[in-house]
């Protein structure tokens, strides 16, 4: 997905725009993220550095990415031997700048300490958080397109792999499949470690898959693909063989949550409304307790972006911001169940992109 | 593979050891780093922090890897709700520790905000880089094993790939087939992002694979895996077809580039003679200017570890170390060529530990 340049342009104009409203405002803002970094200026590239001011971008880079740079880069790309900080606090100084933004989650003590080493004592450094993640919530059509082909992929690639799935065969083996299915059906990797998790250990919901055979019982199958940069991401739970009562009474309420979930998604909604609208369902089940984390998160550049779905986050939902619904439900030594889809907020409500069916499957 | 848990005691011994000549001294090192982590405490999750001290290691997680961490860490371990880093400086106040070292490199700039501002003034900070990534160079036998056995693994999947090369197949279903192969055998995942470049895109030292198919001529891969949390790394050259005069004299120069540096390898040495034995073999083939990175680096828990083996690293080899020499010849518009093994170093000199042959091979 080479980005448009006009389109980076003015994804530019809008962080300064966003900026401006922040107090005590800045002359400039030091951009490290990597993602932020593709997002504002279409570079694809590992090391990297921006600039932003009112008056336009520079962007600094080493000799590996030179010409890459001035393929993809919309902004003043230069390509620089030695630390690319010290390239900004040589512009800083030159440019006379007094007060400097920076990313204060991008950068590390060691690099934030190097710059300010730099400059002169005249210099306010102003923190900033998730000022460019913002802009990002809220996606155009093209990265909702990149992001519904990264599904489509990605749910093609669960149908291919489950039709490779042999008695005997691992956790690890079944994962290996995914992966494989992933990037033969078009993505670049996958957009996370595979969680592939049978019997018990699906009450793990950061299981890591063993290289022990799936038995008969419960099949968790986390997977995302990044396709032209952008993510997906899905969670699906079947049965090998007809579940317990119990497991089957588990998964028709996570389902059922999810579906309330989806049910108030729509611009204007606050995401912890949302997270509520999940929870609430799996409590009138008795299974409140068995829901340990929270509801969705955006996605997009990353796997995990803003807003985040969980009990305490204000954020309203807006159209056009991509987002995960994945209720689930864990109790230790029995089984777990998760159910997850990749949407898109609309205008009227949302779009489910996931194309895979949820019904409780036995395979 | 698990550590063993006297193992890790053992690593944090050294490391109290090593800090003690560190001026000034640290009554606490906070370490944030999830590779230091792992090394240290055996603690194989994703969200952890440690805080080593002279009369123990005091260990903090959310309640997610509670469980986990009970059975891993080898230290005082706790799961907590909310920011780690506030139970840290908790601790901290508690015991009235004065002088805290911090890894500079694996800390953000706001998170040592946070940390610093839960604090009195009477603290002095101390940061620190790359201490444990220090102990971490030499490996111990158990290390090595593991290291040894994601070699193999990643060498027998170059096998199992190319026997599925067919023609028509692009660079990035090769790396597809390169990371199916390296999982089925054992591996947890590659150890990183799959190179494969063909024709003139071998010049790109970091090419990503593209869907174009393979076409005749150079075929370069690099390649490694993570298995038992180790890495491994590989290049090979290979050519599809004849190779044209010009690029069967680079990989003759390459080659015996690469071979200098290896005998070089032995305790004692700076890591930049090895680099020069490398440059200078090329030199005499007009092709220093073609080689534009270092000759190599250290791997273990992570794929890109100390040393590096570049022209101004004035670090000794010790036995113990795994290093990779990887001497390149790129030129634009031609092609390029990369010849990698893993070593490790002996007390009498090195071993090579990647079994692949590398002469010249027309696929």
């Amino acid at each position: 997905m080479p980005v448009a340049i006009n389109c980076c342009t003015q994804r530019q104009e809008r962080l300064w725009d966003s900026m401006k409203a922040l107090d005590p405002p800045c002359d400039a803002m030091i951009v490290t993220s990597r993602h932020n970094l593709r997002y504002l200026t279409g570079f694809t590239g590992s090391n990297g550095v921006a600039v932003a001011t009112a008056s336009g971008t520079f962007f600094f880079t080493d000799p590996r990415y030179q010409f890459q740079a001035a393929q993809e880069v919309a902004a003043k790309a230069k390509a620089v031997t030695g630390p690319l900080l010290n390239q900004v606090a040589a512009l800083a100084t030159r440019r006379k700048w007094k007060r400097l933004g920076f990313e204060q989650d991008h950068l590390t003590a060691g690099q934030f300490e190097l710059l300010r080493s730099k400059m002169t004592r005249h210099q306010t450094w102003l923190p900033r958080s998730g000022v460019v993640e913002t802009l990002r919530m809220v996606k155009s059509d093209e990265e909702l397109a990149c992001i519904a082909l990264s599904v489509k992929t990605n749910s093609m690639a669960l149908d291919a792999a489950l039709r490779r799935l042999r008695a005997g065969m691992s956790e690890a083996e079944l994962a290996a499949e995914i992966d494989y299915q992933m990037c033969k059906l078009g993505a670049e990797k996958p957009s996370f470690d595979t969680i592939v998790a049978a019997g018990v250990r699906s009450a793990l919901p950061h299981a890591h898959p063993t290289r022990l055979p799936i038995g008969p019982g419960v099949l968790l199958i986390d997977m995302g693909a990044f396709q032209g940069g952008y993510a997906s991401d899905m969670t699906r739970t079947f049965f090998l063989g007809e579940p317990t009562r119990e497991m089957a009474r588990i998964y028709k309420a996570v389902l059922e949550a999810q579906l309330a979930a989806i049910d108030v998604v729509r611009p204007g909604i606050k995401a912890s409304a949302v997270d509520r609208a999940a929870r609430n369902v799996l409590k009138a089940h008795g299974l409140d307790k068995a829901f340990m984390h929270s509801t969705g998160h955006g996605l997009g550049l990353e796997i995990h972006e803003p807003p985040r779905l969980g009990k305490k986050e204000g954020t309203k939902l807006e159209a056009g911001m991509a987002i995960t619904i994945e209720p689930g439900a864990y109790v230790e030594g029995v089984g777990g169940v998760r159910i997850e889809d990749t949407l898109r907020v609309t205008t009227q409500g949302c779009e489910v992109l996931t194309p895979t069916p949820k019904e409780l499957r036995v395979l």
